[in-house]
């Protein structure tokens, strides 16, 4: 039996569901509703970071279950978790197994950049089914080179998972290095992934970046999906998040997380954050 | 009462112990001694995770009993804990306390890189003295600009942390991105951190960096405190190592894990570890 590339799982869950639409899950704790808040609120230290976790689980496993056939995928963002410590990572532990049940595909939006033993352990970590995670796919760096990449190429080749490296993002800052050079680092990234010339090696592109900057890292990884954060909360507008769309209309997955997960509107209520979900989906459908 | 920089702290750990050493916590489950080993192996899943999580903790504490006073600082490697998933991070978390606890300082080798409240959960979950792990400096990386560096500044100003930003590494193909341009990328890095004046801010320079390059980035971070990986296993010698030393001989930690850890002569006794770390401290002393 074939392992099915992550390129075309992702490619199923999209067509399956109608839209490119990828729920970010930032456990936002300031943000959620009063009663969740009431069970870590006034606790401290160790205590609060178990109670806060628990209270993680539940919000995200009603998430979850309203992402359910809706969207093709979810972004847990690891600092949050992290930020709880242990019982933060048990948290994402559950949250990525409840996701794969309820058929979502798990981008752990990790960023993580290291080498050789380090960046073999993080792969295990995040991608290994039989690590604590078990993601479909990792956000990953590409400050120290190829060198970076590589090491999760076994599991993107053997064990049908995806790679999103760091491309161009759209912080103001980011020109610092990623527009440094002719041509400019960003894209001599995207050459570089491109040339490796694999299924399931996506780069991170920003909304808000350049058009003509989207049209170069398209024509260096013509194939590749693009992970593009910033719509909502960060200001980007479905033209923009749609700009390095592959000529079938797909190869992009769009990522809202805050302006979703805790609507303004009608503040904390599950209803809400339902129409929210349902809003973007509508907005980026296939 | 005013708290102490980071950078006061880290020197007189040195002047204390008199050396520039630095012992990465890298904990390769495979290198572990047979009586450690024993009490994973053959298990799967959680259940491993679990008993060889208790097995790192054990080898860290001996490991930590034998560098308290001895060198200033220890460098664990958060990839080889989260391949053990929540009880790894636990593991992490009593590591961090042990070390404190014996009077080291703990520089996280986190390599995280993110911005704005991602990278502000980052800052909370490792170096809060109210989060998880209260580590007291943390690598992290550039690619995304100075905003990547800006939501830890908080802590290294008020807490008197510390930051080690990925300049230059010096695996085979970190030259792709941090060669890249005129001045090279990791030149515009060092040059901007440079800018930001800030005591505690320092740079993570690999030992096999060219001279002229060290040379250049020490002019851009003239005060700062250089990382040095590449220490022995990695074949970086004594000289490459101080190669950036400040005037009075101090601003390098040398950082070295696989080498003496694991020593390739008597393995896994103790007594040639502790030979190993005595021999490390006694090469790079201050």
């Amino acid at each position: 039996m074939t392992t099915a590339s992550f390129d075309e799982r992702l490619q199923r869950a999209v067509e399956r569901t109608g839209t490119l639409a990828c729920i970010g899950l930032d456990p936002h704790l300031s943000k959620f509703p009063p009663d969740l808040k009431k069970t870590f609120e006034g606790r401290t230290g160790a205590d609060r970071r178990e109670a806060a976790a628990k209270a993680v689980l539940a919000f995200n496993s009603e998430v979850l279950r309203l992402c359910e056939g809706k969207v093709p995928a979810v972004k847990p963002q690891l600092a949050f978790y992290e930020e709880l410590g242990a019982p933060g990572w048990k948290a994402l532990e559950e949250t990525c197994a409840i996701a794969r049940r309820r058929g979502l595909l798990v981008v752990a939006d990790a960023k993580r950049g290291d080498i050789e033993s380090t960046a073999r352990a993080y792969a295990h970590a995040i991608l290994s089914d039989d690590g604590p995670l078990g993601a479909d796919a990792v956000t990953i760096s590409p400050w120290l080179g190829i060198d970076a990449i590589e090491p999760f190429v076994g599991a993107v080749k053997e064990a049908g998972k995806g790679l999103f490296v760091l491309v161009r993002t759209t912080n103001p800052a980011s020109a610092l290095l990623q527009g440094h050079g002719d041509p400019t680092a960003a894209l001599v990234v995207a050459r570089a992934l491109g040339q490796l010339d694999l299924p399931s090696i996506g780069a991170v592109v920003g909304a808000q970046t350049p058009r003509a900057e989207v049209a170069a890292i398209r024509s260096a990884m013509p194939r590749s999906w693009f992970l593009v954060p910033g719509y909502g909360a960060q200001g980007g507008r479905r033209d923009d998040c749609l700009a390095g769309a592959r000529p079938d209309g797909l190869g992009i997955l769009v990522s809202a997380s805050r302006s979703v997960l805790y609507p303004p509107a009608d503040g904390g209520s599950w209803s809400a954050v339902e129409a929210a979900i349902d809003a973007f989906a509508t907005d980026v459908r296939s």
